[in-house]
């Protein structure tokens, strides 16, 4: 699990880090990006929260785009972005949907060859990647205080991670995630060939049905979903507010008037989420 | 000068757009992005501020990396972001070298063939895209309140701009500008190429040179500098600071202990630079 940086940027009083590792889980070698407020020094443990990316993205899209940075600096959070898929492992046709395989990993475990390989991101992202930070950043993160947010496709896994482990994330947002993949057809596609053809395997990976199922005792889910969404109709905000109704557990959904699907979107209220989690972090 | 819409998405409550248009300095189609304000609505005209990118940038990078929109959205404050140099004229050789040719115009007007052609983007910045945006801006933009800034080449350009069109531009500031490229190896080589072998003609593209030459009436020039800045070699800002000093001009150079080159030093301080212009606009 030995780390290699790859770069070192100030920013806000701050670090902003990009590493590298061998990873096990998804048997190749992943990036991740892992900003450092100013607090995280001298012994001072701060929290952290893991974000998880749409679709095409890489560790850097959150990076330079969300202007997360400035907010964590002034709440004293580490945040750790993920890719979002393996790279490398040179499965055919991998990189030939933008749905799918390279950069659409949905943030679940496949079984079905040969996805099963190292299609493996949910084992990645809950389990080893936490793992990796405890053992590595132990001096500078509090890993008992963990909270999880994303964005579209990430915002599905940041769900999901929640929903499946919550002694592990105290806290959850999203900003216009895929709420009910399995009623999506980007959901329906990746579903199919990762978990094969067995529709029950799938709600394991369905934020909706999850929380319909068991609930959720944390504070209060915030996600934020613009009304100009370009790909509204894979999202279906409206799945996740109907599950949460059912299960009694307290969702804010915002609906934000004239917000599109991009990262403009997300930089104007990351603050929101920010605070959010820095308040049960 | 018919505008072409590439993209348009809402962001902190007003619209980052970028648009397209057949220029005529340049002799190519031109990128440019335009963030404007919540404010730029009903009739209310906004100032504006031009951005100059530094080697390698398009109107892009600015656009998604440095966090500008909040601060502009809160102030009331359009942003343009031109590209860095012409694209698409095929002169051989020209996208050879990262700080030469494309992504690298020095925004200056080149009189060497074969750059003389489009490689004219003092011109382009100081007069076509200035007229174009009154011409069709003319409702959301008072062009009579116009600030510049910029990073590193674009941080030259800016400071050339400003200091030969007092004017034209009510504030300048900068953030690790090449501050002398008469006397850089990145600046030698991009004005014996474009400009020819007699440096005589170079001192109009110094802004050391002519900052000490003829001074600056307008207010503080600001400019932030990173410490442990890569290219701190090309920036000489000592030369800056005692051109100011020996013309007796007002210049703020604040050395950010720690900070580098890149968007990460600059979205940390992106705020002070548009709150320092609005004051003046």
């Amino acid at each position: 699990m030995s780390l290699k940086q790859i770069s070192a940027n100030k920013c806000w009083g701050g670090t902003q880090h990009v590493y590298s590792h061998a990873a096990q889980e998804t048997a190749c070698t992943m990036r991740f990006s892992l900003f450092l407020p100013p607090q995280a020094q001298n012994g001072n443990k701060v929290p952290v929260l893991y974000w998880l990316s749409g679709l095409t993205c890489t560790e850097e899209n959150f990076t330079v785009k969300a202007g997360a940075q400035r907010v964590a600096a002034e709440l004293g959070l580490a945040i750790v972005a993920p890719d979002t898929s393996p790279r490398g492992l040179g499965i055919p046709g991998e990189g030939d949907n933008f749905a799918f395989g390279l950069g659409a990993g949905f943030y679940l475990d496949a079984t079905q060859a040969p996805w099963s390989k190292g299609y493996r991101m949910y084992s990645y992202v809950t389990r080893e990647l936490p793992a990796l930070i405890a053992a590595e950043f132990s001096a500078q993160i509090d890993t008992s205080r963990s909270g999880i947010f994303g964005h579209s496709m990430g915002g599905h896994g940041a769900l999901v991670c929640a929903l499946r482990n919550p002694a592990q994330y105290k806290s959850v947002s999203a900003f216009a995630p895929i709420s009910s993949p399995t009623r999506s057809d980007w959901g329906r596609h990746a579903l199919n060939n990762y978990l094969g053809a067995d529709t029950a395997a799938w709600a394991e990976y369905d934020s909706s049905l999850l929380l319909q199922a068991q609930g959720w005792a944390g504070p209060a889910i915030l996600v934020d979903q613009g009304d100009k969404d370009q790909f509204i109709n894979q999202l279906q905000p409206e799945t996740l507010r109907e599950a949460a109704s059912a299960a009694g557990v307290a969702l804010t959904l915002r609906l934000q008037p004239g917000y599109d699907h991009s990262y403009f979107f997300v930089q104007s209220f990351i603050a929101d989420h920010l605070r959010h989690h820095a308040q049960h972090l």
